[in-house]
């Protein structure tokens, strides 16, 4: 290996190689926002004296004939450009010269890929939030559907009590819409501005990082320098977080689907077109998404430990390592998005067997309300489940009727009192709110860009 | 081992024993949590007609009792209690005879479980607010204490650039304060009712949530009732989340301390009461203490991961593997407190040596000084930065001051320029936020103990 | 908190607690081995003339009442006594005075928790052997027992094809035969012997390792001193990895378990002794035990990652960091024991349905044996394959016989041909190998404490 | 969404790109192993009379085409195609007709990837363990140049006593010679021939298995056919936990080289054309690559949980979950054979810097020696201890000697007898036995394709 090195185009391939990583890929995703953040920062320079007006429209003119050329796939970067922030500044610098030379004028590479970050994590955000809510509205529509089909409730995958479809399907929106505290909980902490840090102790110049953060559209200023470029990967694994806490109700959902689809228990149908034959079994067909739903689950909160990992010991200030959070982010918002979509089509096209449901039922399942009807004569509880233990053989017919059963559960949460009217409350509320967030964030963009 | 299956008490135990694992110990923290809840469930049963007034009272001065007795340690759960819970019951059986009986209607273990978390939890991430807030005005003091002082700043455990010890200390709070906005997040997931679910399918008789909702100075009825149980180890997961970011912070702090007290560096000294010696070699003071931190906040991280592992594939409906996270959540608080405190004690009595601080600058930190200098006077940027690269040898020496560079960063979150007075201003909201906050979680245990 | 560092005790405790953490607790199951390795070391500074044959013998009278004491519950590590070590240390130094002062030369605390570690681990690493071939066994004979009852074979949690229950039990068997190679692997690497490392550089004195290692019974000396220290995780993490990967069985098999023997399936019978009860629903019975055992998987496969991630990053040397390997080694030794226990009490004692497994039968399960069945006649297999999957309704009733199809699979490794003769020898000269390893180490152990 | 499941095209777009996942990428580097897997394949079923010598030599001539195509990429695998075996699949059905129709008789899919994936897993241990003995050999060499070379040993990041380069660059060879046990064993493991399993249940025509095992050159059959489909992620999680280990050690080197390279230390300096500049500040030369290979074993840390988790929760039998096993496996093989070759061009051009070495020296690493000096006058070592620790100023002078020191500590794997000699003996050992097994492997391969 030694002798190569005297082969400096050699030598420099292998490091670019390998310190670029998965970064080619990766990047191509963050052109545009690259672009946007270049922009505010070139606007910005132009305010402080750095550039002139007209040097500044040169260089707007140029960053969005990037945003072109990418939209056509003509800005493919390779591993010689080392990644999107110097493909964009050496694209400037050949077509524009000495203003390309500009640009990076108080500003480094990794306030860069922070900004870019941020900015790309705040759309996926709100992505994630409106794919969320479109769960949450196929499954408030299936639930209203099948809100008085009963079911069985298992605990220790075993039959317990009686139980409904609706409740069932309404326990996953709830759990969605508590995972949007989380998430926006995570939009906040990303919704700063990094830009202004450089190298993560500021530079010498005039630097304003209230016009960035104004044109930029963040809801305030990342203040503290050194923070700025400590808080790379921190906000990144506040954000998967909040992704993995989806994933596990996504994967919740499709483990129970594909029980509750199985031979033995037959209560819904996943339908054909969404399920996957065999390549040795005629007439098989297999839950393979839903299986892939459960199994993605699994990465996302691998890339989570990972990112917490990686930032763990870390000296302050910038460190290389923190490259290696770039990839667990992207590809779990890729994640998360194809799972929604995947779990929302599912839903959409499940099919109820009430005859199956209704057949599940045994009568140990009414045990607790055989009890506490002899509560309702007076018998303390403790002794009403001993004499049922003891006794118990026919509960009651007339306790024996699941519809009957899940319609006596009347009190706030249960089967007979969903709360559904207040679920769509909840979903329209955040909807609208959603909605504003996208515009307000839309609206910076398209300035930037007009 | 066939054989002794015969034997009925030793199967018993050997089930008992494996079955409460960890809980024995765990459960001891939780008397007080699990009277809390059985006082408001109590109270409830009274409202609805089960309990006769007389009852609920002898049930509230039995459970009281138990609380004094518990403070005494004189209320030791053993295996063959299984739990805190049926040793509450049992205990209420034998001293009240048919009145203890009752209080089991209409509830599950494991809906104590989930009140009894949630209001340990409560309480115990008030306790952590409380004891970051402190670290942060530990950390604030010292920051303007030596707000002035420079230091180099390091980028890939380089030197780099002038920095300061103010910015150094101060980026830790405002990482913290941010933190505070996860832990919030996750406090308010937790701040929700679980008590009637019963076992996650409710019960024909007519609990009334909206009741225990209050006395229990929960913020909002959980509603669906499997999704109550559904969410156990879920609202662990958001919480071990949030405590892992506090860690992280932690562990960064520490490893920076590690390095900036080593000899090599000296930038620090680690008081001695705080360090530790060696077995073997006389005169060495180890700081063992932050290097614990650091490796403690590995194991946070992976409760967390083993917490979300746990739940992935849980079908709907309670499961005993959710017992497993009860450890995991009680010890990564522990945990915190312990290193807050700890990392607290540090701060306060670290000293700073500004002799080895200001030695230890060298002149090519001020390379970016040098070629900005440039572009003031007319150079791009990018070949300010070649002729720096180049012919960089002697940077005038007026640019060679560190303390005037930390100066000459004015713009908002440099050197010269660290908002301390905005962060003092926020650690004092945040604390009268908590203030009222503990007070309400007070006022409303104190109401249910009267 | 700043006042009371002028009060030294309440310092000393603070750190003392903080920087003991568990290792009160776990350290108390180490003093066995520590007076172990004493000896060895004491015997080798006898031999190089630090220590008089008098010395000695006195230090190994001192010892063995030690581990008197340690049987008889007398010997009690607390906070200030900081851990088994120096307990023993201050013990011998106390009861023989000038003598136990000597018997620390050439040695570092690190040195000594190495070689308990080391030796604690390869005791539990037989027992671990001995309790997985039990497993084994248990399961070969349930195997045996029901090697020819049909019961159908699962994909994607769907009925595939005929099975039996001989190949789903012995499935795990040889899962577990294979395990055995990753154990003797990390038993491999955890049998050499790190005495004589000092602090992790050596000491100028004439240390005789090869004669330590011969006491001790390790099989070889590991070499480098600096490695010696650094292997400290390293060891615990491959060890880890083995032990995880026997509980991914257990957690399989348990699964399996909880699955088969649930309301649908009704494969099997899990025996009412080792159910638990419902504290609200009378008449349940769960099977807790196998679902503690599968969340107790993630508690394993945690404590790996946590091990992992706390040598990731450190600096050569020993750093304190390294204590916290320590609890999820310990732990995890039992957690593996228990849970081998518990499953092979489960596997003694289950009951199989064979009617339900009958019942369970369909004739899609069939449908490869169709395709088959036309390739024998000369079609090639994908028309077959095509045919059957259009047309298929009714496959031939002789196709259609559970117990003939599962005889009709020949070749090796199917129903019909499970080798059961070579796992039992298997078994048998895995159990001689361990016997003989076995009495080597308790050989060694006997000569040192004779 | 729902109206375009009437778009058949579309959904099933939808479903295959969702199922493909990352498969279509990653299969593109196993189409090797597919042509390999399949000529065995082929090859039995002649024996077995399904295929005729004429459709087995067409076969054969098939499969070795694809090879040739995808050697010159010209065989790629898109969406449609599924993955790589249906793809070899169709391709043969095409070219060959009838006798493509006929290879997939009493195989499936999973039996494919199973086959394909120990096949690559076997070609790439043995290349790991190659590059493993490469980089201890360039450490050897490093470490005897610099055998005599005094450098500060440290513990808890703090200067502890004397120690030398060639102790260091030692620690490591030995650290990664334990590890080849670890890659053996995974390796052992691997080394099953899991080809005849079908679905994991086995099929009724008479199946050669002990032929196949035979061709394709594995050690033994793996014998259980359900076993063989459970074993999916279980092996590859036995490799991924030895592939760990590597890159724990390389963490370390890695880590210990940029603190060792830094401005503070300056022991060692990394080569220019190794390093990486800076955006913003010229001048600066960073350990980039250093940093990387520290981050990404926490990328194959992950991968290790990570395909635990998945296997964890499943039923026996296939799911589909095991596809999300395949992208860890292959990416971590990837990242460790570079980071290897990267640590290895480091080492092998990593300058000593004596002079820093030699003044980094402090008379306080001598107390110790100075200690143990007393012990030689008879001095107990506890009270030595606590002389030194109350009285040391100035230990003797001809104590005080780095290059005396090292060799003063002269018994086995100290800096005077490093044992440098035994390990180039085991390295050439290791090498050979490598050698073999690799001629061994690719005998086979290339009788398969002859």
């Amino acid at each position: 290996m030694d002798l190569w090195w005297n082969n400096n185009i050699k030598a420099t391939k292998f490091v670019k190689e390998f310190t670029a990583g998965e970064d080619i890929e990766l990047d191509q995703q963050l052109v545009k926002y690259d672009v946007i953040g270049s922009i505010a920062h070139a606007t910005m320079l132009n305010k402080i004296g750095i550039l002139s007006t007209e040097e500044l429209a040169k260089l707007k003119k140029g960053l969005k004939e990037i945003l072109k050329l990418d939209k056509e796939g003509r800005f493919q970067i390779n591993v010689f450009d080392e990644d999107v922030h110097l493909k964009i500044e050496d694209h400037l610098t050949r077509k524009l010269n000495g203003i390309g030379k500009k640009i990076h004028t108080g500003r480094s590479r990794n306030d860069q890929v922070l900004v870019v970050v941020r900015l790309f994590s705040k759309e996926k955000l709100l992505n994630i939030q409106e794919n969320v809510l479109e769960l949450c509205s196929a499954l408030v529509e299936f639930g209203e559907k099948n809100r008085d089909t009963p079911m069985p409730g298992y605990t220790h995958f075993r039959k317990a009590m009686p139980s409904s479809v609706g409740l069932w399907a309404l326990s996953f929106v709830e759990s969605l819409l508590d995972d949007l505290i989380s998430i926006k909980s995570a939009y906040s902490l990303n919704n700063q501005n990094p830009l202004g840090s450089a190298a993560g102790y500021g530079v010498p110049i005039n630097i304003d990082r209230e016009l960035t953060t104004k044109l930029l559209g963040f809801e305030r200023i990342q203040n503290n320098v050194l923070y700025v470029q400590n808080s790379r990967g921190k906000i990144e694994s506040a954000i998967l977080s909040a992704l993995a806490q989806v994933m596990l109700n996504l994967s919740k959902l499709s483990n129970d689907l594909i029980i509750y689809s199985s031979d033995e228990f037959g209560f819904f149908d996943i339908p054909e077109f969404l399920c996957t034959g065999s390549s040795i079994m005629p007439k098989k067909r297999n839950p393979d998404v839903l299986e892939l739903v459960r199994a993605r689950a699994n990465t996302v909160i691998s890339y989570l430990s990972q990112t917490m990992s990686i930032i763990k010991d870390l000296p302050s200030g910038y460190n290389r390592d923190l490259q290696e959070t770039k990839g667990p982010l992207i590809k779990s918002f890729n994640i998360l998005n194809r799972c929604l979509d995947m779990t929302g089509a599912v839903i959409k096209n499940l099919k109820v067997n009430e005859s199956r449901l209704a057949n599940a039922f045994n009568s140990q399942m009414f045990a607790v309300d055989e009890a506490l009807n002899m509560v309702g004569e007076g018998v303390p509880f403790r002794d009403a489940y001993k004499n049922v233990e003891l006794n118990f053989l026919h509960p009651p017919k007339d306790l024996q009727n699941p519809k009957q059963a899940i319609k006596a559960r009347t009190y706030t949460g249960t089967t007979g009192n969903l709360g559904l009217h207040n679920l769509q409350k909840q979903i329209i509320k955040e909807k609208n709110i959603l909605l504003a967030e996208k515009e307000k964030f839309k609206g910076s963009v398209d300035r930037l860009l007009r």
